[in-house]
């Protein structure tokens, strides 16, 4: 059907041309497609119980066939998960790779199931059903770590810490609030990145080349058996999507990689001497053999500039769609590799920094040192406003009476802020919850995951 | 309390110099703020509803206090409606050029109502307001939009067009496919813009500089008076999402560009006459006085130059935050032109797109041109494999016998794909249900939001 | 010739429309435009010349309409000058503006200047000329800010500073080393923009639409008259690059505020009081009523934020070309504002940081309580090693031995470091010379550019 | 001295912290570093030689020293060439496995090279010699294509093809003009590879870890035998400067890429049937087993979604460096990876481009087929308006006669745009002699690049 990867038969040029050629065009592919092996399989098998329900005498595929080709697809899974599947130059990709595989055990079988199939819904598909797995798994772990900076601030809650702005001491805070401010973003990232996922939830199955088939395949059937919530509907627009999923996707991660980003960059700061507030367990510093006191801060370093990366990435995703012209264009092959990145760099940050934090220690007395009179100005002027005196005197007292305030302590200051999600009416309750809910929905979604695969290529009949 | 923009009074320095950093500082804040003004009324009149319940004795405002600010705020609401509030260099921005014209009209009442509120939590809660109205317009624009091209696709849903892949010629396809694959784009784009909205549904009203205030304002209260689903927790989290709802939304609206500069693209190609399929009207190309045959897509050339600068805007806010420490830093300035360019170039493109889809007609000869007779080879080869022809064979049998389909009518091509989302199954009901969706929301929305804001200036009193 | 921003005569469709079609088509074409008045009037000077020079019978213009129109166009920069020539709606932009005012003046002939003109070649010269000056008061004020950190440095040349790695204190080093640094990368950035005034360096005139004119035109006389170069000499290229000389000139502006960026976020760090290294001048911070100890940095935090703002603007250009088809596209216009912004910003941040820089004042105190006896132990080991004890030893002898250092003053350690370009090895001469060379470029480039312009509009003839 | 990779000895934590700990800060560099071997070997060469001048006794190294660590860096690249020398995790760059094998071969002496260097400025250098290899590769590449165009440009110079404003027919034009365009475009290009070698030729060696040492190095001397033309002074900015030297060259890149960007987008316009302008070797495009007339243009694709990947490299290493502080941090380390992928994509674009272009084929009789009269009207209003009509009733004439031009032929209207640049006005011999400038410059600075080498590792002494 479509068969951009095939080259032409006929050559009149050299075989080092076709070698350059070769290689310019496979890219990485090679080495990526490794991950879409399972969702190859899957798809595959997905659409050979479609093509069995065709209401056709004889049929494309019969019940029998459909039986054999899941057991070869199972067999398949299993060498993957062995890493006794590869995917060869010969292949150029995961889907010839695993067409000649099919082809090797079931014969004309092999070949017939990419009836009425293009290898532009079956890349599209297996990178949804990639998504989904990563999806679920990111979510997993971002609760993961929301749930470390929780306890982390609920450990901390009532600790001084001073509050900055544009760096510089402002006003009474605490380690609580710092915490926990960066958890709340992590768990406004797990509603993107639940948004995300309900773009993804469609499958493009059935839409071929982008112009769908003169056969009444059942997508939305596929689309079920698959366990996607709909079919992407108009055909066209499956093929479209590819890249814009991707494209919504990074965003998603990328507003992750920001929350960390900025809580690497707290942290890197904090652990400063000239701050010295928190200490991250050794295992995640990097020494010297010379400067026995240092404990550098590379981990979190690199977790900045990584998030620099996945940004780079959902931007280019973005810009190597925007002026693709209707169908399919080679171009956006281009997007895998960014796509595939943005969700390793991004999992292996969550999955560092979760025991970084739980392992992380604060030192109380550095905390407090930061407390100058003057961090209690401004809470102290509007005390006075409440209490009837002008502003203007307010602030003309306050200032004039700086040292006052040297002996007080930030824990009396600290417990005035009571208002909900102030330094002292902190709802940990509520945060709790909205992580098991971002951990439950994480679980269900690698359950139905885990069962739609188990279901579509079990042993014993039946779609 | 907070007081970033007001000059520290002593100075060694020369005028000039204090000029040049006035104006550095400032930036284009006095031409950008004049589209806050009414949001900062609305959060001014929410946040002195929450000052006079707080359970004082003398109370900071009395019910009395709050009708006069209310009816003051109504006046520059009005003010503003005519042109006639203007926001001056001395006043720097429009918290300042309110809080000056309230005090003009009320004295010490004035100032008191910034009674525990920091500029901070102001500007936070004005952008979340001003974003509000306008992703509900977005939206409703976006659904404007759909609507024409499903009405377009529907009109011409029958209407032969070749579809490309490589755009190159590859199979039958419709004008009804390729226009609704389109607006099926925007579908999932204003599924985005309505997430982006569910994170926005935060009030940050009461979260001061970012560590709360020594007084138990019910910051649920102001976030429900102010239309909003809730408060956002923690008062730090308020603060540091600053930026980062504007980077959100931003990612939605590069989505929506990302689907507009798609159909600009193939728009721009298919005026070429080379092809001729379509045919925009006059007003929305640019002639030539000596080319009178010309019609140049200026417009779709722009908006295709256009999704790149709102992509470009989408990741230089999240660049502006990524290595932002805790607590307030000027670099969020930064966010705000990008931000409010990115809804004013969206909400633009997506304007001129529809009357100009609305009035594009079709050339039914120029789009049958491309038909040469291979466009019919995948088709008839899959339909040979069905008929149990054997892959290969099938295969070479229409690639020796092209010609026999030089006289292939194309609706018959396309009669043959009926299944959901194919040419001829494209479910427009259902296109059609989304489109209402879209724009119901959008409706409702638009009304909550005036809604809230006529309740909060009403004249006759209770919040 | 080319008339791409004239209306088609024949419209059908309703004046609101045309309203919406006209404003997005002009973008903020009417203001940014204002900046090119002067530009207009030089291209149009130089091409009246070029066509003078034609060897026609009758020629297009005689000498005497050359006069006149040179007495024209010094009346525009006149008016330009006062503020008294404007652009208006009616005009579009600036090559219609100057246009129809020289209609106004001269009759016919003000349209015979067109003759062999397109707007292609003209915007295209324009911009060059306006890059040509901007380049050199950039380089100019870089120049003067690398003098002020050159300056910074001797003055301090000796004043220890914790040299850091990982942003903790490592090894000994000085105020001196750490603002050259800044300066030498500043003399980098000097060269680069000195590069791209060579790409720039090429007059695109006589291009037309960039497919010529069936007119022997001496494109090489009008590059002469004009100051620059030479010609580009393909004519299709001359349009081509339009946007591609933007984005050369916009990666070297970018590498000058990456510069400006990273000098901020050092002078951010160091005015915290945990630092308090530097105190900058009050005039550049901002303070607050209530907190009368701060002097917040908001102007290097706005600098580092307008870095990404440059940044961004420089992919943006990119961007815009990347899928640009041959010939003239609308696309391009887009590239205008943020050129032009880039300039802005990177001019005004120069200028804003030189005074401060030059104000700044060390707290040599602060900086000395930074020198924990570790930060000698590198220097101390390696002088073991260098005295034969093997490194290991050495290492371990400094480990159980730092207490040693508490003594040490880090002003003997500096002395130490004589080697070229170490603490006590600047070579400030070298400096110098790289400073006042960059700045006599800039000199020269600003004279040459007056003198070209004040002979292309001389009232006495010859050109 | 640094030892920034190397794990602080005491641990708390488990095993499986350590590895992933291990696995995130190592990212790809076991990999990406196998292309830094012999960069190191040369670094290590020099500074070797560097500390056999020190005027010390006893000497650091011997002249026997030197030569013997000559001989054993020989053999490293040797074994490199071979693929013999890896670098394993237990290494974790190729810094420590150099210095693990020099250890394994010269005991003590291996450690002692190591004196007064730091990792930083190692790797630093390293980049340098690493980039002044691959920037003289890519302007020899970028030259050969620059050849292939010139002379597809000059082999066509008299073929009709129209010109195009708005991708619309506008006037006459060449194939000759079309293709010299984009060859000029990539001599410009060039000239921007020679100013960033500009940057990048000075010798950061003996910058240590960006303090310097306390030990009179002949830095000067370290530059002249490395082949820099001088050493970067400060030393603290020879460090910064990592990562400013990779975002000066991918800027230099991403021209290069942003050229062939458009020229594979014009080849793939010009490629469908609708044109069928040009016909690329068969060898270059990816054909299909069912449609046997396609030749789809997928490499060209892939050159189109690469510029923006390599732009996007750009533009990520520079924001990574935005807000670093002063002194080395390990963001810096995720900017090797762009930078060496930005080579390795445009290197492999030239290449693949250059034979394409050899063997592309033109179409006259298809590029005629677009002459339609109305691409004569322009040049033929200003004839009229030349000959003394004025302007308004030249067009009115020309719009009313255009059929008169039905039989023009288009070699006519070429033949008059004679002057320097236009379609029969290229100058070709100064065209050929850029490009051999430019590949003279390739040539010899890849000679220098080898005899450096061969030099600093000769067997006899002297350095």
């Amino acid at each position: 059907m479509n068969a951009r990867k095939r080259a032409a038969p006929a050559r009149t040029t050299v075989g080092d041309i076709d070698a350059e050629v070769l290689a310019y065009t496979a890219g990485r592919d090679l080495e990526l497609d490794r991950a879409l092996i399972e969702a190859d399989c899957l798809g595959t098998a997905a659409h050979a119980a479609t093509l069995a329900r065709l209401p056709l005498r004889p049929p494309i595929l019969s019940a029998a066939d459909v039986r054999r080709i899941r057991a070869a697809l199972r067999e398949v899974v299993r060498e993957a998960a062995a890493g006794a599947f590869t995917i060869g130059p010969e292949d150029q990709d995961v889907h010839l790779a695993l067409e000649r595989r099919l082809t090797e055990r079931l014969g004309e079988l092999g070949r017939r199931i990419h009836t009425a199939r293009s290898r532009n819904d079956q890349v599209a598909v297996d990178l949804r059903l990639f998504a989904r797995g990563e999806l679920a798994e990111t979510l997993a772990e971002t609760a993961e770590l929301a749930r470390a900076l929780v306890r982390f601030a609920r450990r901390h809650a009532a600790v001084p810490m001073v509050g900055r702005t544009h760096q510089q001491p402002a006003m009474p805070s605490s380690v609580g609030l710092w915490a926990s401010a960066h958890a709340e973003s992590l768990l406004d990232d797990a509603a993107l990145l639940l948004a995300a996922e309900e773009i993804n939830n469609q499958c493009p199955l059935g839409a071929a080349a982008g112009y769908g088939v003169p056969l009444p395949l059942d997508r939305r059937y596929t689309a079920r058996i698959l366990g996607f919530g709909r079919a992407t509907h108009n055909v066209l627009y499956a093929i479209h999507s590819r890249g814009k999923i991707e494209s919504v996707i990074l965003d998603a991660l990328a507003q992750v990689m920001l929350t960390l980003s900025r809580l690497a960059q707290d942290l890197i700061q904090y652990a400063m001497p000239e701050f010295g507030y928190f200490r991250m367990p050794a295992a995640f510093g990097t020494g010297s053999s010379i400067m026995p006191q240092k404990n550098n801060p590379d981990v979190l370093e690199l977790v900045r500039a990584r998030a620099a990366r996945v940004m780079a990435a959902a931007s280019l995703v973005r810009e190597i769609l925007r002026a693709a012209p209707a169908g399919y264009n080679r171009d956006v092959q281009e997007t895998k590799e960014p796509f595939m990145d943005g969700f390793a760099v991004t999992r292996a940050s969550l999955r560092v920094l979760a025991p970084l934090i739980r392992g992380t220690t604060v030192n109380r007395a550095a905390l407090r040192r930061a407390f100058e009179p003057s961090v209690f100005a401004a809470d102290r002027a509007l005390e006075l406003a409440v209490a009837g005196v002008p502003f203007r005197d307010a602030y003309h007292r306050v200032k004039a009476g700086l040292d006052e305030w040297a002996g007080v302590a930030p824990e009396e200051a600290l417990a005035c802020k009571t208002h909900w999600g102030a330094p002292a009416g902190l709802d940990f309750a509520a945060l709790d919850a909205r992580v098991r809910e971002a951990a439950k929905l994480a679980r269900e979604s690698r359950r139905h995951h885990t069962r739609v695969a188990a279901r579509l290529l079990r042993a014993e009949g039946g779609a």
